[in-house]
């Protein structure tokens, strides 16, 4: 099937070298990085980007991304993000994700998928995306492209989940927005990890599901549940200083693999 | 003066959305990050890089780093890094860097100096650079390019510095080669300071000294020394958990601005 190109953007990256892990693959954290700018960049193309609805006081903010890896690329190679909304409604879009070789498009390194509401940056309040441009989304909805990744699941976590680490946000937690970076939850739950477990192991699926937004000076705390020896659940709260305030920020589902593919 | 592309590396990057701090400018992390591809293309791209050196088990160390700045790239504006090497002696290479403004070459943004060594990969044990090739890095030399910032300082520290911060290190920190990622101290160093301190200063220079590698697991120790409301000196140490073993790791240099020119 051919792509529509007019509705999937798709975009090159370089698995940078000082952006690749000890066994020269790029960081989970960073091809986050990369898939969050291809998502910026096929909206602000497309006219529904940041450029657009900031004047408005209107901002698109995540909610939900998963990604779901057969092989992470390796150090210097070269791989493009396709991405393009699946489906979108009055409060949230599906957007996804296909991480491709650049040379080799049937040499798939993984999918994505993700979720996106718009709200008044003043108010805070969701928006009604069909009031954008009058509904100019639908012209973009792809939902004949196959994504191969899991449908996003809830992940939920049980209240035996056991306190592992509690960190403070620094400067460089935070975005142009004022809030934790979302690519910085997942370095920071990734990190709970000891090395020796991407010895053995690679991650197959993060799933992480943004719950309220954190902001610097809060402290953050990781409670983890393990599932079995490859699948573990994590919840983020903020909190303040004395340990007040406690409130969700994130959670997460973490899956390993022994070896891709 | 015309610029001799056959010595002079010039690399475009972009100041991706999520790669800016608060104030919609780069974070000076992410820069470095740059200059170091930057210097990692150039040389790879001349026959001395690492694809070469690597199986010799030969590589690059990078042993000082200063980064002095006008201005920061602004959130979503392309620039370029022009790198080149302005001296080479049998133990040492001195490579400069001037960022500019892709569209506008009379734009400079700022410019960077850093000192190479050459070692061994087995025996950790500096090389003689002009084995290499037979000696062809001269070939590339350019000491004439003009390179505005201030030569490397010293960075000496009083005994008198406090300890500030002591931190673990972790799976995001660790690069290719198992070592703490250059850049990361830097972030981590910039991390020290209240997010208040950028909201009425501008990071004008940086200037660090590696002087011994650390690793997953090190604890990192960072002692800061005030000169004045806008200098400041940091030493980093590495120890064991139990505080044992501290050893120097490195020195950092970092000269605030209550604005940028």
């Amino acid at each position: 099937m051919e792509t529509d190109k007019n509705k999937v953007g798709k975009y090159e990256f370089l698995a940078e070298p000082f952006h690749c892990d000890f066994s020269h693959r790029l960081f989970m954290g960073h091809l986050g990085n990369h898939l969050l700018n291809a998502a910026d960049f096929h909206s602000s193309h497309r006219g529904f980007g940041m450029p657009y609805l900031n004047p408005l006081h209107k901002t698109w903010v995540l909610s939900r991304l998963a990604i779901e890896m057969d092989e992470m690329p390796l150090q210097y190679s070269t791989f493009a993000v396709e991405t393009w909304v699946e489906s979108a409604m009055r409060y949230f879009t599906n957007r996804n994700f296909r991480i491709v070789d650049t040379d080799d498009d049937s040499h798939v390194y993984g999918y994505g998928r993700s979720v996106w509401a718009m709200i008044d940056t003043q108010t805070r309040r969701p928006q009604n995306i069909m009031e954008i441009r009058d509904g100019e989304i639908m012209k973009y909805v792809d939902a004949e492209k196959p994504c191969a990744a899991q449908p996003l699941s809830r992940v939920r976590i049980s209240e035996g989940a056991r306190l592992v680490r509690t960190i403070d946000t620094h400067y460089s937690d935070v975005d142009v927005n004022g809030h934790i970076n979302s690519v910085k939850y997942i370095e920071h739950v990734l990190d709970l990890f000891p090395v020796s477990r991407y010895k053995e192991y690679a991650v197959k699926r993060i799933d992480v599901a943004y719950v309220a937004e954190s902001y610097y000076g809060d402290k953050l705390s990781f409670y983890m549940e393990q599932l079995s020896e490859e699948d573990f659940l994590v919840r983020i709260t903020r909190h303040r200083e004395d340990g007040t305030d406690e409130t969700e920020a994130c959670r997460c589902g973490i899956k390993f693999v022994k070896d891709y593919k």
